[in-house]
């Protein structure tokens, strides 16, 4: 059993749904391997919080049923996992805090959630998480560390930690999670995964507990572009029940991946994405951006700005959504998160109105810069997967804490919405990988997931499943 | 000279318009008039910082050859002012403050004095307001006292001190100011005046100097409620300069003034409403009710948050706006502005988020209300003008500072952008008038003006001009 599951649990989503559609092999055997896998790693890997055993197997059965009836369903017994603040009937939405275990189960599932099983993919688990998502590290005071399965003693990154975790592990070919400042770009990075961070406001958040609403994106995390354009288009569409969802035209990706990338055109991020990145960090830039012939670097002005503004929104907005909990109930809290909450309430409003201003202009900005370029790189995080229990490190001479920092390089590009692909790179000689961010305008994620899946094709950037054994 | 003036001052703006328009009168008649008697009163009354004299006689002398060439103007060769925070070209911009004197003149003429100009109203000059609008007295450190026409020693009510002062006083029969908590209500109701809040996101705001860019209104102030409805369906328009104002369809007001309205639901708000009401504004109410039959009483709740929210927001918007300023140059503003802006720089941002989730709610409150009732009735302000310098008042048994707390009636509603136009009325052996709010559904200007027209008609309300001497 062990050595069929290695194989099946290596296939992309692409692959899984092509042979249960064919009818090569059942969606109940694929979810057994998935599931075998979770019993397998989990205890070393620490990605569920939640194993669905039976909600898998009840799911699977019914896509079984649906194939034999003739239908073809574009993600056909797809395992895969959520980080647990999505919405899953029965379950508890947790958002990673130990206060949320109180709450009753969910009613329903959150609609990215049916939307997956609508497509035939098959819910094994929900994921860990940093506590409320304010988190960069994959490091929780309630259910312990989530490890790199690249090396178990480095970071995940977070807050989507366990999402990532279990796709690079093999359990599952795909996990959903969230980025409000980088945390499906982070993660992916940390654990060499392909990352997809979509347009502020293309997915719909129905059914998702939220952290920083003018901040929340939710997306999918893999071990094959490919697979992010295929699960995209299923998770495309307008929600009624998400009122902050711009009813924008959905876009057609995974159709358009073979076009050529010839005639975009690609630049590297200049400025603080170079100034604030070490060597890793820009040898992976530069070995990308080689690889596709970028040449230009174009100067982004105000990136610090931006991350400040984001970094005061996000303390001020998630404050205030949990302001009487903060309050009543500090113990219950991480201390790590506790502490970030209880400075975002003495926050000033006029930092907010400042750097909601300060906003629009950036944004004008990559409007302008747009114009002239059709996608951009930058690092995905300045480093690969820091040590487990690392608390700060230096960049230039300056010496930061490690938990809030890491995402200095998400940080700018979520703040303004923009579609962004971390995809993986492994440099010479590496153990661990690091990821890129390949940004896009508002609206286009085909282009940032045409040069991922060019980059996937060429093996500029690959995403193997961990070498863990337990 | 001052015989026929007297006379042609106390004309309405329909009335001008129409004798301007028949040729029975020129423009340039109406303009000396207008002009004649600013230079008479104003050294009493204080309405004006900037008389344009030449501009308006250019400006009459253009509608005169234009009625010549056979045409008919909607506000044919009608004087008016405005608040000295509307760009007036040529003009510097002042919007009350002493800092903004050093500002260049603007360089064109803000979009609703553009749409006057084009409707034949000729420009006066700019009127009297508080420091950047933050002001509900009259009463500025830079520009003095604006008296009431109605009683010298009694304030205006602000931050539309000068158009008010300046149409009660029959230097016009018409003046533009704006209301972000009630600043063009408040001084409507101590000069005892109609004056329209449209809808927010109604009218441009492309060329006036903001205070709070989520609650700032502009509309107008005259002595009839007819030329309100003529007045704004001039006004009204997409404006594309103005980013903020909502492209909704215009509605047909003027026109529809005869309509009977005796199938509209009227109610008089309860609660807050009538508890912080002192005798005069509690039987205003009533006297209008009684005239419309209006006898259903709605309690509105939370109308006390709301107002506390609409505070928290103007204090952190309005303190951004002017940060650089406040920090750098405190001794160069009002004493009375400089300590609230100051205090608002300390605002925590959970404060305006929370502000800012009650404000949805309270909007959905009003939908449900307005799906029973047309309008509702609410006092302008809690007592007719308080004599000038006057520091505090009580209510029941609260004494409270006057300056920040006249606009209690008036902030609840556009904090939540309802459309509401002040009627004046005169109660029984008063030496002072005092206005109740006709408030409405958004985006339904017409139903309270029409109800305003019926007031007007039947004689429950009126707006005569003050009997001044000078």
């Amino acid at each position: 059993m062990s050595q069929d599951n290695s194989k099946l649990n290596t296939r992309s989503a692409a692959q899984t749904a092509a042979a249960v559609n064919s009818g090569d092999i059942k969606a109940l055997e694929v979810a057994y391997a998935s599931l075998e896998t979770i019993e397998r790693l989990n205890p070393t890997v620490n990605a569920f919080t939640d194993v669905l055993g039976e909600r898998a197997l009840l799911e699977a059965r019914a896509v079984d049923d649906a194939i034999a009836e003739g239908r073809t369903l574009p993600l056909a017994g797809v395992p895969y996992a959520v980080k647990n603040l999505y919405d899953v009937e029965g379950l508890t939405t947790r958002a990673g805090a130990k206060i949320n275990r109180e709450n009753p189960p969910a009613s329903a599932d959150a609609t990215l959630v049916r939307k997956l099983k609508d497509a035939g993919a098959v819910l094994v688990g929900a994921t860990h998480m940093g506590e409320y998502a304010y988190d960069f590290t994959g490091e929780s005071a309630h259910d312990g560390i989530c490890r790199n399965p690249h090396d178990t003693g480095h970071m995940t990154g977070g807050s989507s930690s366990g999402s990532a975790a279990a796709t690079a592990a093999g359990m599952v070919p795909l996990a959903m999670g969230s980025d409000t400042n980088g945390s499906i770009r982070v993660p992916a990075s940390f654990c060499g995964l392909f990352g997809l961070k979509p347009t502020y406001g293309r997915l719909s958040r129905a059914g998702t507990y939220p952290f920083v609403g003018s901040l929340d994106h939710l997306g999918p995390l893999t071990r094959s572009a490919e697979d992010l354009a295929l699960i995209f288009d299923v998770l495309q569409g307008h929600d009624p029940a998400d009122p902050a969802q711009a009813n924008h035209p959905e876009i057609e990706t995974h159709n358009r991946l073979q076009e050529d990338i010839g005639p975009l055109r690609i630049a590297v991020a200049g400025g603080y994405f170079r100034d604030k990145a070490l060597p890793d960090a820009l040898n992976a830039v530069d070995f990308v951006a080689k690889a596709l012939g970028a040449s230009l670097e174009i100067d982004i002005p105000e990136a610090a700005r931006a991350r400040a503004a984001a970094y005061v929104i996000t303390a001020a907005e998630g404050s205030t959504l949990h302001l009487g909990r903060i309050l009543e109930r500090p113990q219950d809290f991480d201390p790590e998160t506790r502490d970030r909450f209880l400075a975002g309430t003495m926050v000033p409003a006029i930092w907010v109105q400042q750097a909601q201003r300060f906003r629009s202009w950036f944004r004008d900005l990559f409007r302008k810069i747009f114009e002239n370029v059709d996608v951009l790189l930058a690092p995905a995080t300045p480093f690969p997967a820091l040590p487990s229990g690392t608390k700060t490190f230096t960049i230039g001479g300056e010496t930061m804490p490690a938990r809030p920092n890491i995402g200095l390089f998400t940080q700018p590009i979520s703040f303004i919405g923009l579609p962004a692909v971390t995809v993986p790179v492994w440099l010479e000689g590496a153990t661990l990988p690091i990821g890129v961010q390949v940004i896009a305008p508002a609206w286009r994620e085909d282009l940032a997931l045409r040069v991922a899946h060019h980059l996937e094709q060429t093996g500029i950037c690959r995403a193997p499943v961990a070498n863990l054994t337990a």
